[in-house]
């Protein structure tokens, strides 16, 4: 099994960008514990990160035959991207998006997600722990695919 | 370390209510999962469900001073009980909101929550497995309160 | 058949509370007059009021599989509850919710219900006399599946 | 006592048009079953069908002094027309409104109406059997002063 | 100078409709008082009255050459109604919108008119006396064409 | 009879200011053609401007035991000032609000009127010759005190 | 194959109503180009106008098993009607519905259409072109009932 | 005189729950400082808390008939429950609402009190001092009807 | 210590302004009560009463390194002026608003209070005793900076 | 004539991406279409498709002066970017903006379309034959220059 | 060229007034820097500050003939004033509306100001040394008239 | 000190895009112009413009450790990006958001600004001379720290 992991605006920047609300560890750390992670689950990974809507659509694009389930911290689009919830809508496995602070505890616009309403589940508020269970949770929901087809709202 | 697990409104019936939502999994089974898991990760658990708000705050503030972290499922309170995310936010250590369905891409009025706005953090969509993924987030915020204050949102 | 007819919060008042918007029938006079209709239409009755949301969830939970419709007034739960709408989506048979007063031509805040948004029928303002009316219409979706079935939103 | 019935635009196709939501009866089928339900009540009835909000409400004036109550279902002018509600304010009598379906369960801009807000009584997805309910309720309504001022929002 | 005098829906019932809101003149009344006015300007005048909105507009089409400035009481329609508003805007004179109650100090729904946003002027509040009031203005706006465009919205 | 004339905030610059919305006419033209009308129709007139909000008050309570109707142009603070609102609510005589242009057909936040809401009756759109309208309309009205009293909002 | 193309209310003055916004072409002109389009597309045509949302909803039931497409132009119906919109969900072929102007650009009020909403296409703001490219649009969907289904909203 | 106190949900743990917000008194301190203050003023007290609001209701509709007035600290049902609103409304005498925290200068979702719009006042931010000046309202109050009666809403 | 108290525009008419929501009480029985009251509390009084905000601010500022506390009554200014506001909060000491009506349960306009939001405490709807209720709140709030600060919103 | 048509995110997956929605023709099968209908008009073609908001904005700005119309489907983009409709509105020639679904039947944030305000025309709802009529319009706005500025929102 | 400098509600206590948003400068340095710039820039300057809106428009009125260009700090004015941005309209130079703070990104109620609407350009969050900013603004923009006209909104 | 000068889609066809509103300036005039600025300032200046979002955000990242402050002209992203708000929050130094129009006098969509909500200072409607207020604001900002934090929203 193959699994995506992407990361939106702003997140190459995590442990130095407020860290009051972002914490300290960087993404290259959390890449990291999820190799470590996808090793001990026995799953390939591939991580990326951009600033771009359109290349986290590309690479939504190029992935759909390639890997069976992905997890994505779409960053600020989450809130505003129409875009990225239909290329979600229009990958054919799984998708777990994660935040890593509690958007549904923070400003209201943060609070609605177009990208969540589109995703199969949605996990929020764990810090950087966050991405190991949203890896973990995308393993699981590729697994069975009647229990992916049973949670999708 | 003890664990409070919590399940509101309409928990009781899981498994025959709505299964093409919520699933065929019952909440027995889902505190055996999570009675198997706690012994693997070497925490106690104690596992209740009610149909009464009034119960789940009598309960928050019972465990406050006993439990060290709480899983919590408000079912459709969530969206309407400003009292229970008050008791949240009176519980004294991090409090992990959990939803079987993806409630951010449901019905316009299951999208907003009182109670995941005073969690730590929310964890929705991934079904009964979900569950697991809350426990396991909780011990994980409960072993490391800066963490946890810095992701509170 | 046997159906289930329950009231909420404030209802065990009615004949002394409000009586220039709720009339002067008391809740006992009005389950006689029930009990009397039942007789003449064949059908056993459960009548039984309660203050407690969670009572009144508690209820249609036990009587699932025991009854085979239920007229409802959620009293001003019916406004603010998405648990006690869950509970009506999760109770098998057709439900029927009453208002003894018109709940569209009142306050604003009246003027939405979620328990009629999850009820097969509602039927408000014709008094006390609703409650007959509400029974009537139950026995009668109850009879028939299909027509219950397509007239449900 | 005589009572009029009216319907609405586009109830003259009842029967045929999305009979998912609206049932195999047709408008001609409710009117026979309304005139044996008239006829075992003693009480005389007219009966009327328009796609014109104008001629609603030239009827609505032609039996102000004629009839003793009204069942109306508006269709979509329910919850569009101020001129109809208008009218219903303007008629003596008490007035019932009744749909097929339970507009309070369907899309948003169907959940209000404001001929209902002007209405003694409503009734609300009970099928094409909530005509009878309604010519019921509003006999009953009718009958009885003091019951119908008190229950009028 | 022609002057129309078009009322709209419920207005024939004007004198007995909910006297204590609309008063206890009749619109033949006001009819006759306007044709004395009218007689005492020196303009000559055309008054009708249709429930039916389409009626309404086929009058404003039909005398759009004819007359030279017109009195509209729309009722309900005033808010509802942007066919008969955009009727309005197609009129080639000054058009005075009367209103017999103040629309802007009743319910919600009616203070705001889509068909007083095409007038040139509102009269409202005035009772039956308001119709005169809205002759003399529209007279006045039609003689003085500069005087009607600077004040159009 | 005496009748208060007041208007409000940028009124006193009427005639210089944005003159392709308000007209040419200066406010010293609009009080001469009053005190014409006034004498025509034998009433005392006080005619007052004041850019204060609490001046246009302070008049309004001096004014009530000694005038019997009142005309006033609130200016801008008709969509903004509940404090003026009240003071026309209790002034004990009709109040006849007048705006030079068509308030209904402008900006939307010009569309709703606190002081409107509390006044007897309303006149917009008819330029200068509004006043004369509004002070015919007020002493019709303060003539007639059940008129006024019926069709006060 | 017949087609039906129906225009509402304010459409009968077209060239001489607002030719700013609307255009200089009249009604009997665009019915002249249709029905030379018609005649190359091998098509029948009936084109009507009514200024009364009651006679456009009895043309609808009248054509339903005649015609096998539509072209509607409800004018300002367009954005108001739920009556108008329910006979469309009824009328058994697919339905274009046609605007002058871009409503997408114009004012608030006019960018939401309940008729639209129930339409399967809808062609804005190619002026009296647009009604040619809708009788396209009508035929080539009424021909494929498949691509008809689909782009159904 | 016999006065009714009671505290709703999360008032049980008053002076160890967010103290910041809430102070340090306990409500067993704030209960003896109330019955010191009743002694004075020679009434009868009843103190009560309970975290469910059907057992609020119940105690209201008990004490009816047994005491003069009530205190009432909804907590978070303040905001969301209609059904205690409504018994607020049944109870005979004068209920003072009372808030430790100004509850209008707090988050939006604080700032309106479906209790408080049934009470006969408010009094909030006073801290625990709050609870005796509701006291000496409550006692003021039902000593005097006719100012009662003058300042319900 | 000193107080400073202040009522805003329309309360110099109290006692004879609609009676039946403000009582007949007149404010300088009002500040004669309160006179005898400071007296007993062994505090230094200053009343005041203006139509002018900008008066009501001036007054503020002037009176911010004299006076310890101060009772506001904005009347209609507490919905509108975000200067009062301003102002309320750049006085050092504890600010009480009060209202004689409960503002809570009125017209939704009079619901929220821009004034309230930057006040210490509120009191609304005890009447004109609440004057006196609100100078014992400031008397105590100013004796105690702790308690202040921790009830300020 | 050059006509540019430029189709945006997630477009490239037309055909394979939720074709219960979108059809099962390709953005390649769309484009030999568009140029064979192109031939037939006598007009040159640019057909391009990009997942990049910017890229598309370079396109416009590129094409600026060599192109003389252009048909955009921006798909999700048309409901969430500003500047993209900016670009449209800077771009000098027709601009048809075309949607394979309809986007005024479906979801309550399709509803809207930034870039559509900006556009000429609109067409959606017709399946991938709506480039075709898109096309068409496009030749025959940028052929009237008056017909194209006289229908510009 | 002589420049009007008014500062409204509250900016007289600037320097002591919540220093941790408007910083420590008084109004009175501020003006002291202003008056040296200006000598700088060789332009006449008045310096004025009232807490009364009436006072600020009577100024406005005042200096309209006399100033060619004005600064405007209206202070909590800025966001409920309808009556101070019709002066803004009135006065026929350029107008700079200057904040200290960052109105934008404040409070909710603050996001908007209907001064600024009417304003030539805006000025916010630069603190004190704002006003020196905006004065070099009016200057420049009184200066090139062309330059005004076309950055007006 | 090094200043980046960053502006967004759109912008670079100022002089030729929508003159009567934005000018006839180009951005190599204005960076031409910033340019001269700086070196009389004596610092140092990079100067970008991209209409891509994910280029901006590049760049600020880029910037974060080399340039002291920013000045950002965000152009139709101001209104809908909240992820280059968060860059705008993650970058180290003041940042002056400049708009050449006034925004809060445009269309309701333009009047709030995500970025302005996150930058330490507006200039909006100065034209083209705004980027030059902006970087002498940017200039000050950055000069002094506390003046800065303290203004920062």
């Amino acid at each position: 099994m193959r699994i995506l992991v992407v990361s939106g605006p702003n997140l190459g920047t995590l442990g130095r960008r407020q860290p009051e609300i972002y914490g300290t560890t960087t993404l290259a750390q959390i890449h990291d514990q999820l190799r470590a992670e996808a090793e001990a689950l026995g799953v390939e990974l591939r991580c990326e990160q951009s600033n771009h809507e359109g290349a986290l659509i590309d690479l939504l694009e190029e992935e759909s035959g390639t890997s069976q389930a992905c997890v994505i911290n779409p960053g600020g689009l989450a809130h505003t991207s129409i875009a990225l919830a239909d290329a979600v809508r229009g990958y054919p496995g799984p998708v777990v998006e994660v935040h890593l602070s509690n958007i549904l505890g923070r400003e209201e616009y943060r609070r609605t997600s177009h990208v969540a309403a589109a995703a199969t589940a949605v996990i929020a508020g764990a810090g950087a722990g966050g991405y190991l269970l949203a890896l973990r949770a995308a393993v699981q929901l590729a697994g069975g695919r009647q229990a992916h087809s049973e949670t999708r709202g």
